[in-house]
């Protein structure tokens, strides 16, 4: 356990030359690690949710972009810088929502482009992938006193979907928050709820808090309101996917109901996420994509049908809450109180 | 079909004088009924969820009695109005939210009453326990056309859990306004959500809705709100447990949340429920207890591990949503707009 302690699950490694990618399809009840070598791999490791979780989205492209530099590199050291831009494209087509990915790739095609001539590329975009997660781990320490500050504790906190250490470089962004605040005495209670239909709650946020001491009571996401009519729970932190440059935020289905049945009952909500998830490029949340997945994550569990037969099933899995609705928001750079466009340009001109 | 369209579920019969149950813990993948012959057999089937619904408790618990009598009176027929004081208590604790089956059991109680001395008492209940159920399909098909009056279709709706002909004697309450405004082309999209835990929507309302020709497109809970945002559904309908004096509807969990978010999205609620569900003895929500179900309700899905071990869960299966988020409360006897104390009182002496 970390001085920071309550930190101890990691999703991310790299080792042996390879991109190590904990299953999360497979949490709780296996632990199992994919061991991945090519560009293509680490795309089908997003689309197919092995890794989920805006922070860890990216951070897993970063990798991936050094696995396809070695292979292209490989194939031919003079035009590897023109036949990466295909995988570059793949890895940008993996999930539409999280802006991280288009970050990271971003931040590692710079590096590309920095390369001296028939130089291998590979030691130069490593050590770039494993700055963004080392950055990462620490802005969410940054983010987790930062967000604990905020809160004026012992309270309950509820949390949604999974923005824990599997969701981000390690020690979560949400989960970053209720980590510290539960290292200070600041909560005593965290309910997470279980997060339809991929069950990140249940499955993976359940997972990470029990393995690192801190105790969590499952509710199905209907019992928010319910819950937070008891008066126990102060604060709403969940994590983000992108925000928009006006504070609009876009997260897993099911954050906006929760931030406007917090704002019903005087809840208030902390979305905790690193700068590489606000994009100033989107105005507002309508401006992001919203992704559809399959019909099928509703009309099964585990495999087995659940819903009639002739059912159809809408499954958008993001949705936006508006700004207004968001009492702060926490970066790796400081906190935005109430925030609106000028307040998120001002947090991003700062350094 | 019936001259309303739209309705051939049923859940409870009397056949062979016995109390036929359809087992809805296994649809929509099996179709068994069960034969109770013993009114242990229908506490059972009430406490386990052979058979759920508030008014589908109501009337199977007067089956119940129905058993009970004919047991009693065989045992003794100068003393069963004493020993049969055990079997309606046994059936009144069987599920403790749904004030439906305390109704059934006083209206049955009066029927016991008036039995003539040295009588055989099953003719006499029985065709009360036909009357009720025959008594809340009629109920439902005039909410439904009352119901249906409210909206200024077409339009979508959203219905929570499952409030149809498989909670009810048929037609169903919520279930039924949307069968009666789909039949006359008010509805032209049915949106279901899971409702978990016990997946009444995916597993029970997509089952009937499909059933009787009605489309049906299943949403998780949480995109109530993204749903909403877009601007289709103008009425969340649903069904009630317990309605309070002032109004105030004790509905499965998750009710509260919805009409938090369609207050807010200025989307309208709609409660379909027999005014034998309202409890003029219980002044607000504050006085009608909420059952709470085991957690292996949320830590399992159809018996197969899904949270992490070591999480606890917190599982209340009914909610409260305050009287004045409610849009109109839909009875058989006429409906309450902006549900108070006096409105309910008003509509409760009427005839």
């Amino acid at each position: 356990m970390s001085t920071y302690g309550h930190d101890s699950a990691r999703a991310i490694k790299w080792q042996k030359n390879a991109l190590h990618l904990l299953d999360q399809r497979l949490l709780p009840s296996r632990t199992e690690w994919l061991v991945i070598e090519e560009v293509s791999g680490a795309a089908d490791g997003i689309r197919d949710m092995v890794v989920r979780g805006a922070p860890a989205i990216g951070i897993t492209a970063a990798y991936g972009v050094v696995l396809a530099a070695r292979c292209r590199y490989g194939e031919n050291p003079e035009n590897w810088r023109q036949t990466i831009e295909a995988d570059l494209q793949l890895l940008a087509a993996s999930r539409p929502t999280a802006v991280n990915l288009f970050w990271a790739l971003k931040e590692m095609k710079r590096a590309i482009d920095g390369v001296a001539e028939m130089t291998d590329p590979e030691p130069e975009l490593l050590a770039l992938a494993d700055r963004i997660l080392a950055a990462d781990i620490e802005g969410n320490r940054r983010m987790g006193a930062l967000g604990a500050g905020l809160i004026d504790g012992p309270c309950s906190v509820l949390t949604h979907c999974n923005a824990g250490a599997l969701a981000t470089g390690g020690y979560g962004t949400a989960l970053g928050v209720i980590r510290s605040a539960y290292a200070k005495g600041l909560v005593n209670t965290v309910f997470a709820d279980e997060t339809r239909p991929w069950l990140q709650g249940a499955r993976l946020t359940a997972w990470e808090l029990i393995k690192d001491g801190i105790p969590v009571t499952l509710v199905a996401e209907g019992a928010a309101s319910h819950l937070m009519s008891r008066g126990e729970v102060k604060w709403v932190i969940v994590g983000a996917d992108r925000i928009a440059a006006n504070g609009d935020v876009a997260n897993k289905i099911g954050t906006f109901n929760l931030a406007v049945v917090a704002r019903h009952h005087g809840v208030k909500l902390m979305v905790a996420a690193p700068t590489s998830t606000i994009d100033l490029e989107a105005p507002s949340g309508r401006d992001v994509p919203i992704e559809e997945r399959t019909a099928e994550e509703l009309l099964t569990i585990g495999g087995q049908r659940i819903a009639a037969e002739g059912a159809s099933a809408w499954n958008p899995v993001f949705d936006v809450t508006p700004a207004e609705l968001v009492t702060a928001i926490v970066t790796e750079r400081g906190v935005i109180h109430a925030p609106n466009t000028e307040a998120v340009a001002a947090l991003m001109r700062s350094t």
